[in-house]
Order: C-alpha cells, then structure tokens, then sequence
C-alpha cells in the first residue's frame, strides 16, 4: 500500500533508485515510480504504521477545478469565533473586516448575537443568504457537524483551521479527517484542515488583519501557515507583492496540484512558489507534468522541506507528510525545469531577482567592490557557488584607471572602488563600463552602507542628498545594459540609524526594481539558480 | 625559487598532493613542503612573473619579538597629516585624539605649525623627545626617506598606512617595498605597508575614532585593513571586545607569525582570529606549529581567504599575496586543531560560541521552535550542516505535554512550542526539560520576534516587561545544565519597531553570555565546527 511515496533516512539512502536516476538523462517517470512502488524495502517501519490511517479515498480532482469563488468568494462566514482575538476562528473575522473584504460577513456563535459590529447566526444554515466559503476553527470533534452544516447550506469551499487530525498521528485523529472528507464529498470542498486558507489581496480577503492589499504577480502554495505568513511578510519587505497565495495544511481534499494547475494558467501570475512537505499519494506525476508544461512559460520555486530524517519526522507530527526521497526529488524537479531551493531566503532572492532582472546568458559576473579585503572574499564566494570571475578586457581596465587611480586599488575583476565609491558619479561609471563588457554575463554591486553613513558624519555630508544621488546611479547602471544587475547593501553594524538608511535605500530599490541582498552568498546562490533555469530554457527551446 | 609556496588553480588541482595528504594520518609537514617546494609543475606562470619582484630578503624574525611598545607605545608620531580629515594619515590622528591615547602625540607637517589643537614638527628628527611608534601616511615616493628618519630618530616601530607597493603588481612596486625593508633594517620595525596599523583599546590607541575603548579578551590579526575594522565593529554589535589587534596589510617585516607568536602566550587572550591571503616565505612551519603548540590552551580561528583563482588574483593585487594550495590548508589546519571559517560571519559566531557557552560533547542537538513549519525546515538544516536530531526520550516528552497539548503542536524533536512561546515560564520549563534530556548536547531555542511583538500589539501587552520575563528565563535556561544553550532571534520584517526590539533582546542576551544567532543556518555551522574542536581536544588530551 505504499504506493509511489518512499520514505528513507537520508543517511542511509538505498542505491537502485539511484542507479535508474543517474543513468536516465531524459526523464523516465514511469520507471522512477514504479521501482519506488514495488520495493517495500524502502518503506520504513514508521511510516508503514502510520500510513495503515492515512486516508486514500479523496475526493476526486476535478479536471476543471473553478477556484474564483475560493479567491473571490462573494460572501464569507466564520465559525467559531468570539470576542478573544486569540482563539478559534476570531482573528480571521478580525483579518477580513480589517483589511475591508467588501462582501457580507457572517459570524456563527451558539448563543452571542453580535461580534465586532456583526449580526451573528447559531449555525450556518441559519444565515439567510448565500455563503460561498466558510472559515472554521471550532474544536477539531465538532468539525464534522459543521462541515454537515456547510454542505446543507451549500457552501462551495470551507476552510479547516482547526488542527488535531490526522498529523497528530493517532487512529483516532486520522479517523476524524476521513469523517470529514466523507461529510463533505461531492458537495462542499475542503482547504486543510491544519492551515490558514487564503490571501488574495485583489478581493481584499486574507487571515493576518496586517497584511498588505496590494496586489501583485507571485502566487505561493503553502504547506504551512507558518511559513505562508512568513512569504507574505517578506514579500512585502521586499515590494514582492502577492496575488494568490494558499496554505493547504494537511490537504485532506484540495492539494498542491489543484492549485499549481490553477496557477500555471493563470494570466495574472508570473511565477509561482511552494513549501512542500508531502504530497498525496498518486499526485506525483501530475506535479512533476504541470511543472514540465508550465517551465517554458514561467518558473516554478520550489522549497522541499524534511528531506532529513529529523526533519521528515517533524513533518509527519506537521502536516501528516510523508516526504519521499530527495535524491529523487532533486532529480525529477531539475529535469523538468524547476527551481529547487533550501530556505525563505533563497525562495524570496529568485523571486525578486526573476522580477526584476533579464535572465542571465552565463555564470561569469563582474564584481565592483569596496574595500581588498572584501573584493578577495567576494571573489572567493562566487567561485565557490559555481560562478565564474573572469579578468575585465584590458581596454576596460585600462578605462576604469580613469576614474579610479592603481594605487591602494584594482581593477580586474573585482574592481576595487576603495574610497571612490562615495560619488555616485564614479560610482555609476565604473559600474556601467564592468557591465558593458561583453566578457561577463552578470554586474554585482558591493555597496556599503556604514562607511557611507559613516562619511556623511564625519565629513558633514547630507546624507539623504548622497543616498538619492546614488540610487538614481544605480537606476542608471541598470538601465545601461541587458544583463542582470544585483547590489548587495553592505552593513557591519547592528545600528538603528545604519539599519534606517539601509532600509531607505531597499525600499528605493524595490521600487525602482533593483534586485538587492544583504550579502554576496545570497546574490550568488540566486544568481545560480537563475543561470540553471535559463539554461533549461535554452535547452528545450532549442 | 618558489620557495615553499604553491600556486594553481582551484579548477584544476595537482593530484599528487592530495595522495600525499590522503595517505597520511598524523601530520608530517615536512613531506608535504618537501614535494611542493620541489615541484615546478604547480607553480603557474603568472606567480613565477610575479615572482621575482618579491622581496626575500626579509628582516629575520627575531626570536623574542617584544610588542609592548607596539601595541602600548609611550609616544606616537603621525606623518603625513592635513586638515582635511579624508587625506593621508589625518583620520590616525583624529582617531587617537578622539578615543584619548594618554602619551604625547607629535604630527608631522612640511609647513604647517599647528593641527587638531597639537604642536606639528617639520620632519621626525625634529621632535625634541623620545618616539615609540611612527604611522605614515606619506606618498608612497616618500616612504622610504621617513623611514629612514623614523631609523635616525630611535623610532621603535613605524606603520605605514600609505598604499601603492608590492600590491600593484609592479617591478616600481616591488621595488619601493624593498627599499623600506633595505632602509629600516635592524633599526625600526615595521607594520605594513598598505595597514591600517593597530587597535589596543587598553591603551586607548587605535585607528578610528568610532572604535570603543572597552577592551576584551580576544585578539585578531587581519590582512585586510577593511576586514580589521569590520570585525571590530561586528564584534562591537555582539559584545566581543578585543585585547589587541593588527592589521599587517603586505607584511615586508612583521608577519602574521610573529604576532601570533605573542598572542599564543599572551594570558590576556582567551582566543585567536586571523584573515589571512597568504603568508610570507617559509612562514608555514612555524604558523603550523604555533597552532599546534595552543590549541590546546586557546582556538585559532582562521579565515583563508583567497582560495579560489578569482580569489587569488584579488588576493594578489590586494596584499601582494600568493595564496598557496586550499586543500593543504584545510588538512593542515585541521590536524593541528584550527578551526577554518569561510566568512565573517562565521569568523564571529564560533568566537562568540566560544566564549559564552561550553564546549559540546557531541553532535546532537534538542531544538525548541516557534511553527509546524520552522521546526521541519530547522531540523532538515540542522542535519544538513552534519548536526543530529535525534528523538528526545519518551518521559521527557510525556512532561512537555504538560506544557503544551498535544493538538496543533508537536513534542519528539524538534519541540513546537506554537503560540505558548507567549509565555516565559512555559519556555523556561520546556526548554530546561529538553536541555536536561540526556540524549542532547546542545540546546537550541527560536525566538519568533515578530509574534511577540505582533502578539504585544494585538493583545495590548506590556512589551518591555514581556522582554524582561524572556530574557530572564533564558539566562534561567543557560544555567539549568552544562551543555550549549544557543538562541535564534528570528525576524521576518523589515521593520524598525521589530528591529528595535531585537537589537534590545540582543544586547540583553550579550550581556547576560546567551550566544544568539539571526538564523539556524549560522548556529548550526558554529556548533559544527566547536564540535570538531572539542573532539581534535578530547584526542590531543587523551
């Protein structure tokens, strides 16, 4: 019964799927997944006792899945609330009447007859209205009744944010979610439970009454709700802005590949990202086809998690996940031209960095740098993530001799600005002419931040005159050649007056769409990772 | 002529001295300087160019080399001073003026009779009065004729901060560089050229007015004069203050070595930390042994920079650096007990590690988290970067459930402590209960800030108390058992508020001795590698 999930420690990973792995160099599903099938000697004790509760029969996806009214419902209602912002459902009423969600709300209370300023009703099939999505965070025995209650209403999606099914890992939890999917079938469908539902800015509908309305061009798939309010807040750091994002929980009816198939066809998303843990069984090959249709046209990044034993324990006491092999994992997800990452950072770097900058031809950047000691390790850092930092041509050398002079400096590649990289004139040129060299495929820019701040203090600078006159620079520099260009805002100190001038000059950034990282080893990794895709492109476009 | 000294190509590396280093079990230095030194074929052409520019005939190192004067002068003269702050050598003088060196202090001006409120004096042998130490920040046409002065005058060291020597890569270069040697010899001992000199907070004397003068028991030799003051202010940011520090810039006479020498014996240093590009001739055995001789007693902790050929390349041009073979300095520094770092971030962490907690006994770590999906991620980061998470014992997980129910969190290890993080007595409790667990060597806490200060918004509660009750129990939680207790300050936002609260926790925690770390990527690495250094300890001792 362990169909086409493996489950191994990673310390000890068996050596035939690696075999058939390494020797295919075109992509052979049906040969991955049925070896994985067949060789119970992969399944490991643990998962094979708690797999006897997982539950198989889901409902069926549907090929023409219509989630408008999932994004976009017209009306909402929200069970299991009351007037403490820290229990049950109660924050998400809060969440949707802050962030000014335009359709009716309908809170449902046993015997309370008004919630913030709402009218509210006993049980759902009291609401005298249409309802196209209910949020649920009653307790988890009495979310069946509910559910009951939601599909009488015929409510179309109900969202579970209650926990306590099948990832507590007990018979009696995994018997609760399959009670729910057998309430619910065939007529409401379910997100979760275990999760946080839905933001979609553009209807003004969201969980966190704090998260910003704007709407962008990134959807997210989340397995963890943690990790989604985690994306949408370093998003918004970032100006990366959302427009659909789902935390799925334990995915009882709808899972990943619903939504990515929503997603990849979806005009208003440029790139799409995910934090996985597990998916349902049978739902492999329709990951690994969607993301194969969808590369050409737009990336997906995707963050695996618990591809560690410890960490895929942790993911089965989380959502229920059994996490499957990541050898495997690493394999399909490249051949089929998706962007494999390992932590918020590296998921949020490619996005923004996707958003804001061609795609790179190469791996060889030109670094302009401040300071020896930093261009040295800056050099190191690239080279050791897989790039390449070729010498500048001479006549390019011999130009930046102009502006910068050969004592306590250099200039083939990394440029030391040294000093000099106060002016954002110098500054602006020297960048201009390492990007226009037609040997490298990529500009990095060491801009740091407390030797500027610390210059305007000691020679009485305007700062706020010096910051503008050097993001207008780098505007320049961006628009001066069709290669990626990435700044990284240097800071040593833990300042809150470096830190405020740190975050004017990323919010200008942002704005003017110049990818920036706090430090080489993330513009690196991101740049990689770019440099891979756009040879996938170039490969299967050719 | 290439000497012990090896150059190639991090793509392409020999094999023959990675079968010498392969075989051999304990270190014999002397095989592997004896095949390097007598291989023509690893030395590229661009070295030997370079090569024969390069000054050999060094000031032999004297055997009791005495630094009290260097780092503790009675008298300074600055040469090559201004009004203008941003030119030569004024900011040297500005620097000393502002932290409040107690000697006298002599400028050293052509025509001018008055700087910064001091009497200046035309040429060196001019001041009327003794002179320990000398900074120049003449041209470099000019250096060699104050030095000869400084030499005339009894001057005991002379640090020359003017740059355009060895480093450009030029016969003129090399040659100057030479002339300094040649003209100071046996008379004044000298730092640099192209260094920013010394840093000796006891005695007030330093490079930068910004440095503090709080003094500490770590002490750091530095190649690059950037990387000197960024590790002076970084380790400002975390509470590591510094006993004596150096910048060596190209090292024509003093060398890495020979301060090393007196660190290692220096009881006021509890731990060494050294950027290195490369060293001088025939430097190799001895900086081998010197780690050999104390890291039984005290940790070096090296940064190797330079070790890829882009690296290299900026490695020369900056300090006129051959960078020798990386993978010969990784085996020998770890046979010797150094502990190698990669950048500056982790050249900080494993110091502050080290100083603030005691040495694990083994690899495997207890983590107590904030979310479903940090505690997957963190543990899937921890075993990737060599730690173990292994599953805490059952009675220690039936108490945790006294703290935290059982729905919605999870209590194996990692331990999700979800929204009762809240509370810093439920922390203490289950952070003291897993600490104890016998299974674990380390300890390892996310504090989420963002939830707590969201948490003190939405709730209205009392932040600054909320922060005390939380620090509070983490000293609590240190002082419940003899093993690593290592905090993560987690922050999503980019905001000032939240930034401002951790800089508070942060402060607090460096004060009180919790080691803290931005991410768990950062902890994970420090672990890692004190964890190598206490078992090179139990071998050596056993």
């Amino acid at each position: 019964m362990c169909s086409l999930i493996v489950y191994y420690p990673m310390s000890d990973p068996p050596q035939a799927p690696r075999s058939i792995l390494s020797k295919k160099t075109s992509l052979d599903l049906d040969a991955v997944f049925q070896y994985t099938s067949s060789n119970k000697d992969y399944t490991t004790r643990e998962v094979v006792t708690r797999h006897e509760y997982f539950d198989e029969r889901t409902t069926p996806t549907m090929a023409d899945n219509n989630f408008k009214r999932l994004f976009h419902p017209r009306s909402v209602t929200v069970i299991g609330v009351s007037h403490d912002l820290s229990k049950g459902a109660t924050a998400f009423l809060h969440a949707l009447i802050k962030m000014g969600f335009s359709g009716p709300i309908y809170p449902v209370h046993p015997h309370l007859s008004e919630i913030m300023g709402l009218k509210t009703y006993t049980r759902v099939i009291d609401i005298p209205h249409p309802v196209d999505y209910a949020i649920i965070g009653v307790p988890a025995s009495s979310v069946p009744e509910v559910i009951k209650d939601c599909a009488d209403k015929g409510v179309r999606f109900a969202q579970i944010f209650t926990s306590g099914f099948h990832e507590v890992g007990t018979r009696q939890g995994a018997e609760l979610q399959r009670k729910i999917v057998d309430v619910a079938r065939g007529k409401v469908r379910i997100l979760g439970p275990n999760c946080m539902g839905v933001y979609y800015p553009k209807a003004r509908f969201g969980f966190d009454a704090d998260h910003p309305v704007q709407a962008g061009n990134v959807s997210f798939i989340s397995q963890s709700g943690g990790l989604a309010i985690n994306f949408i807040e370093r998003g918004a750091s970032e100006c990366i802005w959302i427009n659909k994002l789902v935390s799925i929980g334990n995915a009882c009816d709808l899972k990943v590949t619903d939504f990515l198939a929503d997603f990849s066809t979806d005009p208003e998303t440029r790139v799409v990202g995910i934090y996985l843990e597990g998916l349902r069984m049978g739902e492999e090959r329709r990951l690994f086809n969607l993301i194969k249709q969808m590369a050409p046209i737009k990336p997906l990044v995707m963050w695996k998690a618990g591809h560690t034993e410890a960490g895929a324990r942790a993911a089965m006491s989380h959502t229920g996940s059994m996490v499957g092999s990541f050898e495997m994992w690493k394999f399909i997800i490249r051949q089929t031209g998706g962007i494999l990452v390992n932590n918020m950072d590296e998921m949020v770097d490619v996005i923004s960095m996707y958003l804001r900058a061609p795609l790179p031809e190469g791996k060889s950047v030109g670094i302009v740098a401040f300071g020896g000691g930093t261009s040295v390790t800056t050099a190191d850092a690239c080279t050791s993530l897989g790039l390449l930092v070729p010498p500048l041509k001479e006549d390019v050398q011999d130009s930046i001799l102009k502006y910068v002079p050969e004592e306590g400096t250099f200039q083939s590649n990394p440029v030391d600005l040294t000093g000099w990289i106060l002016s954002p004139r110098i500054s602006r040129d020297v960048n201009l002419l390492v990007g226009n060299d037609s040997r490298i495929d990529a500009l990095i820019y060491i801009f740091d931040i407390d030797f500027i701040v610390k210059r305007c203090q000691l020679l009485g600078l305007n700062t706020e005159r010096l910051i503008k006159g050097h993001t207008k620079s780098m505007l320049d520099v961006k628009k001066g050649f069709r290669k990626p260009f990435l700044v990284i805002l240097q800071k040593t100190k833990d300042d809150l007056e470096v830190e405020r001038v740190r975050l004017q000059i990323r919010t200008e950034l942002n704005r003017i769409g110049v990818p920036n990282f706090p430090n080489i080893e993330r513009a690196a990794k991101a740049l990689s990772k770019l440099d891979e895709y756009s040879r996938y492109l170039s490969r299967v476009k050719s």
